[in-house]
């Protein structure tokens, strides 16, 4: 059982670039440029469960968002680690921080977040996409914890 | 820009199997049974963004949470679908319904959770494994949501 072959030099700066793009693309609050890297049929699983399909529609709910409880709000990438797992996939697991948001009544969010997103990259017609991706916020408890 | 082949009627119902073992292993308390789809390499982010690596791992963390908070749960599948994104790469999403956990104060978890985990298979020496998953509560909201 082996994993996918290592990374080239070339497509480590693509995804790192890529994730740059999605994170940018948040902080000047221009979510064309943050769904960019997605692929047309990419789908989005964001902190609350919601799943979304296709690159449309990921933008389009992240506009609607960006309108008013993160319209000052700033991401920040933690950390970001990649792990090839077959021919032409990597997993990005990007751990972010944020500020700056409002909080809505029903997800009281404290002022500082923190988050992990895994996001899966595939390589399509010489360039890298996110096919897929998940985002849940970092609880820290000192308990074993308590998810499935 | 394209994606991956059909997915087989094996490969899909061998990946299916790899599902409800987790769910049988996880409903019969036996961790090691849950952890037995996880490639040796796998990681896991629970739904309070806990990051596990590796198989063992994953299957100690739930023996110790299955020692209490979920010794009398029972988690059952809502629906799961697959998505083959490359040659030997399959996306399972699996919407899940939790009952008869306990709630810890720092997470209190409603008495019915539901929640959705994507798990990404690949096929490693004629096996489907999963390489990667993430898991996150889906919590029901009117708004257009809280996350990013």
């Amino acid at each position: 059982m082996t994993a996918g072959a290592p990374l080239s030099t070339q497509a480590q700066a693509e995804i790192q670039a890529a994730v740059r793009t999605m994170f940018d693309g948040w902080n000047s609050h221009d979510m064309t440029m943050f769904a960019s890297p997605f692929a047309e049929d990419a789908d989005f699983v964001n902190v609350l469960g919601m799943h979304w399909f296709g690159r449309p529609e990921i933008e389009e709910r992240h506009v609607e968002l960006h309108r008013k409880i993160f319209r000052n709000s700033i991401l920040k990438i933690l950390n970001c680690t990649l792990r090839p797992i077959a021919a032409g996939v990597v997993l990005a697991h990007i751990t972010w921080e944020m500020t700056g948001h409002e909080t809505p009544p029903f997800a009281p969010f404290p002022p500082l977040r923190q988050g992990l997103i895994t996001a899966v990259f595939v390589e399509r017609d010489g360039r890298w996409w996110i096919a897929s991706s998940q985002n849940t916020d970092i609880v820290s408890v000192s308990l074993p914890g308590a998810s499935p």
